[in-house]
């Protein structure tokens, strides 16, 4: 597989939800498929030939874990595809993630091919790696007066810290292609703003839950610095508007609760884990001394004020000495990193992996003309294109 | 007025919610009162004469900020006593937190005294500073195994770090009686527990939360890291155990909701509030070489569930070397330390506040021995003590 000319099928801006396919003009036949399976969501990657072409594009999918059969069978769609085209060839699925573990009896017996396990923590970093220096127009800041300012491919990325944003939190300090450390985490994640909205404002899914928080005001349920004060605490640098606590008006006795409003609390909450994390994660940096951070993982959906409210967060902590940077494919880190550990199927020692080449050129400077492939020779048989 | 001999009148264990009153064994005859405003609740502290004795006590006793008219009507019984004792006398009331500004001019026309206004956080150290050096049993570290072990008085308590969890969070760092700064702070606190809690569970009291979170079992709502994984996730040290994702179980399209009970709940935001403001405030400790934690304000109040699990935050981030300390008076911080500001009502160049004469007292080691007073001659009337 040659990623020369890897690129983002489309330069429009990001859409809600959805993760662009990425071009790899000069690949061909490929079938390879990787998984990623999360506490809320599994996510799939695979490669499908571009026909009439010698390229062809990764392709990304998403399904709710709860529904991890769903995602199997469109699995298991694929694969019949590519054993279509190269009969008796043995395929393997690498998976990520604690599904892989979980549900890996039943990955492999449903799908009857060689499941290949690999760490979630080490996918997470080598996708985002190939994302952050292998694909222009990939990595952005977000301002809401420039909502996608795209960042040039560093020439050395590292150090930088990852602070992956699923159910769960897992912040990440990587120091290079291949060294890195899980050095914090919380709780408080994406799992934590769709259980407490789902029970509090009756939305069934997460896209309903951000667009009603578009339409909210949270001064309605949050106590603002104003509120205790009625002015500025301005002797602390504590402004008005400040928010003193999340949900703090909504405890009173003599209140009808059903005055408070779905698309109020679901804004409220939305700035409260978003905040709560751009803090944790601007502690963390600072600790560390890192002074980039990705955010990944698939609680931010390419939304505004999720981006925005992280964004003000590190700026307003840091004072602007650390940047919040985001990613097209930032709920795909893991299934892209384990989609890269495929190797050959050809027993030649001579095969690298997409990881080791992309290690290898990160690790060594002067490599850094050299082309991140596999020799066409040892590639898979492709899956045709599969579409929503 | 003269605090040797001070102590906390019971030594029993400590009672939720209730804060016990401190014996000055050696005052008599003072009416100083003071109040401490915050967005949730209201905190008065008040000296009364024991009879028939030269001491008496402080006393105190919290309100509903929603229902301040009730905390006024109580100040003003009290000021009626001092009143009839003293006529003719121009009575002060020290006030702080944001509802001292919020409702300076309600309290001035109600009560008719000179409403003297005191910095929130000059207030809360203050009182702090008093707590943890002139009273004997006061503070503590909570351990299952020996839920309230004593410190001894410090020699030299400088520096420590606050953490005064009220409707929101205030952290701050304190190096001397006089030098502080509001470091942090984070708006994910009591009001968000209590508000979240009042929605979801039809709790009426924080302390039906409270005790509905000790029947609740958070597993029933919260993910761990053995529902992704189906077990521990060694490689990065994570036990199956390990809270994941908050209300991360919640989130299904096909669960009927109201299989999630009220104390589950309960007990899953508890763990989560007060898992996060000890991760929080263990990062500031750490960003500023500081290895003495105390919680002061309202949420605490002496729950057990909420000290262990704050003591168990700080204890796991800092591997051991960071202290959680817990106070008999949480609650009161800043209504002690308004309380401490009072000013004999004599025109005398020599009197000295009472945090005064404390602040001379920790900054000079050779003024140890030096009593904490005010001269006898120049106190108020005393208010008598009022029953709960």
């Amino acid at each position: 597989m040659n990623l020369i000319g890897a690129s983002i099928c489309d330069e429009e801006l990001i859409v809600q939800g959805e993760a662009r396919d990425i071009q790899l003009p000069n690949t061909e036949h490929v079938s390879q498929i990787s998984v990623d399976v999360g506490g809320s969501l599994a996510k799939v990657v695979y490669f499908s030939r571009k026909p009439g072409t010698k390229g062809g594009r990764l392709n990304f999918r998403k399904f709710e874990t709860e529904k991890i059969d769903d995602c199997i069978a469109f699995i298991s769609r694929l694969l019949e595809e590519s054993r279509a085209n190269r009969p008796g060839h043995e395929f393997v699925i690498k998976a990520t993630g604690g599904g892989a573990h979980l549900y890996y009896d039943r990955l492999r017996e449903t799908l009857k091919v060689n499941i290949q396990r690999e760490d979630e923590m080490e996918c997470l970093i080598t996708g985002l790696n190939f994302l952050i220096t292998e694909i222009p127009f990939e990595v952005f800041t977000y301002s809401e007066t420039d909502p996608m300012c795209f960042e040039e491919i560093p020439d050395d990325p590292f150090p930088y810290m990852l602070v992956n944003i699923g159910s769960g939190v897992s912040i990440l300090k990587v120091t290079s292609a291949t060294s890195f450390e899980r050095i914090s985490g919380t709780s408080l994640g994406g799992g934590t703003l769709w259980g407490l909205l789902s029970l509090l404002t009756g939305a069934k899914t997460f896209d309903e839950m951000l667009e009603a928080s578009q339409e909210g005001d949270n001064r309605n349920v949050d106590m603002l610095v104003g509120d205790i004060y009625g002015s500025d605490y301005s002797k602390v640098g504590l402004k008005s508007t400040t928010i003193a606590s999340s949900m703090g008006k909504v405890f009173k006795k003599n209140v009808d609760k059903r005055q408070f409003k779905p698309e109020d609390i679901s804004r409220s909450l939305l700035y409260m884990v978003s905040n709560n994390i751009g803090q944790i994660a601007y502690l963390n940096a600072k600790a560390h001394g890192l002074d980039k951070i990705y955010f990944g993982g698939c609680f931010i959906r390419g939304h505004p004020i999720t981006m925005n409210t992280l964004s003000y967060a590190i700026n307003f902590w840091s004072k602007g000495t650390i940047k919040a940077l985001f990613l097209r494919h930032e709920g795909y880190l893991g299934a892209v990193g384990a989609f890269m550990k495929h190797r050959s199927s050809r027993r030649n020692s001579r095969s690298f992996t997409l990881s080791e080449q992309l290690a290898q050129k990160l690790a060594d400077p002067d490599m850094a003309d050299v082309e991140v492939k596999l020799a066409q020779d040892t590639l898979d048989v492709v899956a045709d294109e599969e579409s929503d």
